[in-house]
């Protein structure tokens, strides 16, 4: 499972093109990161970078930026629209995939932590890293800006989290911290600039300044007229699409709308957008309207059609989804083989691919069986009343396929583990135990891997039992072959467990494998059994 | 007002491409006609045409290809999947803008009656100009195809509408006349392909067959799935969008997919659609949701988002509206002029133009304050509590400042007929009558071009005065100067009918229009005093 991290570092250049183009060298340069804008403002004098990359790659990322910084950027006699006070100015941490919100604080405090030790310079941790609360707004810390920095910094309350206190001038500060994905949206209206203002005001979290907040907190927004697409927007920055998820934002502007007698006229989100929140954005509609829908692509589709993303232009999952950019192809030399070349394989001279990858087909293909029948039931009139019992498995056998394929491949890597083992020296004491060590756990991952696919396989049965009951009886050889193919594929990774515990010395690993592998095998003979009177007797 | 009536012609022939491209060629050759699309089938065997163009040029169009048709296409031992009994198998007249059905039962006629006398070949109405009821259906026309026509001629209930009834081999026969304009549409939904059949089959004309009816009439569908979208579909063809509208099929699919717990996900239009269909399911949902909206390419816009027409490839009005895509740009030659130019040309020698275009443009300026104040209005929280009143007045004030444009330019065009008569041959009695008549109709018209004007102009003071009341009062300057400029624009007009009034000689029509023209000037002399001191007394 990847760990992504989003970082958003803000530059006091921006007009200088030799300084932005080689801290965007920099940050490019580091192995794992992935530069994905630079977005420098001539008026404000600042340049923002926005690039993603594991947690360790993407600390170096921003140090790579900062070491640029303090050679080349000079904050005597900067001038710019935009309030700073630091060469860099502020360095957001925000998870993306895989990493939590505390992750991130931690990451921030590693990143200044080194960087203040190597560039010498002041840090403020700030939102979730904050300190204390009086410390956690920017705005706050940033009061004063960067002309008013040598002062606050003699008041004891502002010393730096990290770095020296004193003034460093050719640098300033820098606020860095964690903090929420933030997603730039704008939901169109055919109004005036004002009504949509006057929506704006009502909904964001400042509302119309003290005393009268808005409804949505973590919400800040507008209302204005754009010329080109001749319509009015209520545009939006969601802080923490968690609290305040898109469809939240959507559905009250429709009712705000309302109340004005206004049309809602689609929406539109500016650059990249985190996968959940189109799938929650989704689970709202299917929850609210009582749908029946599992795969990822629908949900999508689904949340686009009901937030009408693709009134101004296309939405493409593919190029705005921050996942989809990020993923990486997975690797899977076996299952990409023709079906006659691996069966060829098989039969070749080599032990791999043999009876593991053999029995991860046949229970794959066993499931499948049953997702098909699922299938064939499920949206079909003369069968409407047995719906519900169809739809609560059909996810199941979907996903349980997938997995068992992973497993075709899954056992070629613990062979070269093991081979490892074999080959390391073996002339004193120490090494031997070290290599004796390395091939017991080349043995429990060989051993895991059937392990895995009993396991999944045994997750079918409930569902085959219901489809026995209630599935397409057209069908019926399907579910038969179905069962017993996934029986004979759990059957022989079983075989395989064995075969491999044969040279474990821990017994008590041993003993406790092998009581569940067998109550997983006895399990597979006794539902397909099951299965097959059902159907018999379906007549 | 142009007249564009749409032709789609079906010849049997699909896997010669000599003749399918020589009937092209005819149909393009024919000034006024524009070929919008050719369709050839290989299995069919046969070609649809879509061509359209006013009355006279698409009767052309039709004989054109019938002519090519003749000579090229020879029906024995014809051999294709979809029925068929003639050459030129069908070819109905659709009205598209500014005819009646009617008009397109007579176009059909008299293409029916000048192709039976000059290819001398059998004719059937059908549809809307079926003489008879049993003769109304096509399948009836058509039924025993080609290969049962001889028999069908010698039956008395089925003598030709036009041309000889005798069986003429190589051409068979055509079926030809009048129908609504054809839309196909689709609406998408996360389903499979048999729940979208169910709700076709509930929704369409002839439902399930014999005595389980559709709920929708002139409605034909059926559901299927598509891989591409990886959705399913309801696909219906609207054969009377009049009768059933666009908006109420997608809004009865909804129904329907909402009681089987499916969700609707946008859809899309196939080929070309009337404005007017988008315009009605505008005004469907500005009625149901009690909205403000006038302006056109709003309406559109709401249409789009509402129906989700952007689901699949972005809707384009300007690529598939019929009217945007026949529109011819008008000629305005003084209105196209820079201001600057415009003045110059005004001071130059010569007399157009004159004080006509003068009083169009102060007419129109004075109309465009008042819709600029109504606007300024509109909208405001400060005046919310009369936002009724201004709703009702400013499509008046911008439609009307619309029209007084177009009439910068009108008088240029009566000042030639004018001169036209003026040069006729004048040397025997009857030449002298043609040429004083000529010159009569020359000044009618060049005094019903500031009369227009005075009555446009007239429309406005209704409007003025709301907004004299209600207005933003932070531009009441503005009300001021519009009311005056108007006033004088209509003054102006009135000159022009007093001078150019000295030489008509009917006494009956200088009398009743004189009259009109004093009360509309005496009238606008009124309510501008009335409107200057309405906003007086605001204060």
């Amino acid at each position: 499972m990847r760990k992504i991290v989003e970082c958003v570092p803000n530059f006091s250049v921006g007009r200088d093109p030799d300084t932005i183009d080689a801290i965007a060298g920099a940050i490019k340069g580091v192995d794992g990161c992935r530069l994905l804008d630079v977005d420098p403002g001539y008026s404000t004098n600042r340049t923002v970078y926005t690039f993603v990359g594991d947690p360790e790659s993407v600390i170096e990322g921003a140090l790579a930026g900062a070491r640029v910084a303090r050679k080349m950027i000079d904050m005597r006699g900067h001038k710019g629209e935009h309030p700073r006070f630091g060469a860099m100015d502020v360095c957001p941490f925000i998870p993306v995939v895989g990493v939590t919100m505390d992750e991130c604080v931690e990451i921030s405090r590693r990143f200044a932590q080194k960087a203040a030790d190597e560039l010498a310079v002041p840090f403020y941790l700030y939102e979730q890293a904050a300190p204390a609360v009086y410390r956690c707004k920017l705005s706050d810390i940033r009061q004063g800006e960067y002309e008013g920095l040598a002062g606050k910094l003699e008041d004891p309350r502002w010393k730096p989290d990290f770095g020296p206190d004193t003034f460093v001038p050719e640098w300033g500060a820098t606020a860095t911290g964690a903090r929420m994905f933030l997603i730039a949206y704008n939901v169109n209206l055919l109004a005036t600039s004002n009504q949509a203002h006057r929506i704006a005001l009502n909904l964001r979290e400042t509302g119309r300044g003290e005393g009268s907040p808005g409804k949505l907190q973590n919400v800040q927004g507008m209302g204005w007229f754009v010329d080109e697409y001749d319509m009015a927007q209520v545009t939006v920055n969601l802080t923490d699409y968690k609290i305040t998820p898109l469809h939240v934002v959507y559905e009250e502007v429709k009712k705000e709308a309302e109340l004005l007698g206004l049309p809602v006229a689609g929406s539109e989100i500016v650059g990249l957008v985190p996968l959940e929140s189109l799938l929650s954005a989704a689970d709202y509609y299917i929850e609210k309207e009582g749908l029946f829908i599992y795969r990822e692509n629908q949900k999508l589709r689904l949340a686009i059609e009901r937030l009408g993303l693709n009134s101004i232009v296309p939405f493409r999952p593919e190029e705005r989804i921050i996942e989809y950019i990020t993923a990486e192809k997975p690797e899977e030399p076996l299952a990409s083989m023709t079906t006659r070349a691996f069966i060829e394989e098989v039969a070749s001279r080599s032990s791999a691919p043999g009876g593991g990858s053999v029995s991860a087909v046949c229970a794959a293909m066993g499931v499948g069986l049953g997702a098909m029948v699922a299938k064939l039931t499920y949206g079909v009139r003369k069968f409407e009343n047995v719906q519900g019992h169809i739809q609560k498995v059909l996810p199941t056998l979907d996903s349980v396929t997938q997995q068992l394929i992973a497993m075709i491949d899954a056992d070629t890597s613990a062979f070269n583990e093991f081979m490892d083992g074999l080959r390391m020296p073996q002339n004193t004491k120490e090494e031997r135990r070290l290599r004796k060590e390395k091939m017991q756990n080349g043995l429990k991952t060989a051993i895991d891997v059937p392990l895995t696919t009993m396991r999944l396989g045994d997750l079918a049965w409930g569902p085959f039992e219901v489809i026995a009951r209630y599935g397409n009886p057209a069908s019926r050889s399907d579910t038969q072959v179905g069962a017993a193919s996934l029986k004979s594929g759990i059957w022989g990774a079983y075989q395989n467990v064995l075969i491999n515990m044969v040279d474990i010395e821990d017994g008590e690993y041993r003993q406790k494998t092998l009581e569940e592998a067998e109550k997983i095998n006895q399990r597979a003979a006794d539902k397909c059994d099951k299965v097959l009177s059902l159907l018999e007797n379906r007549g």
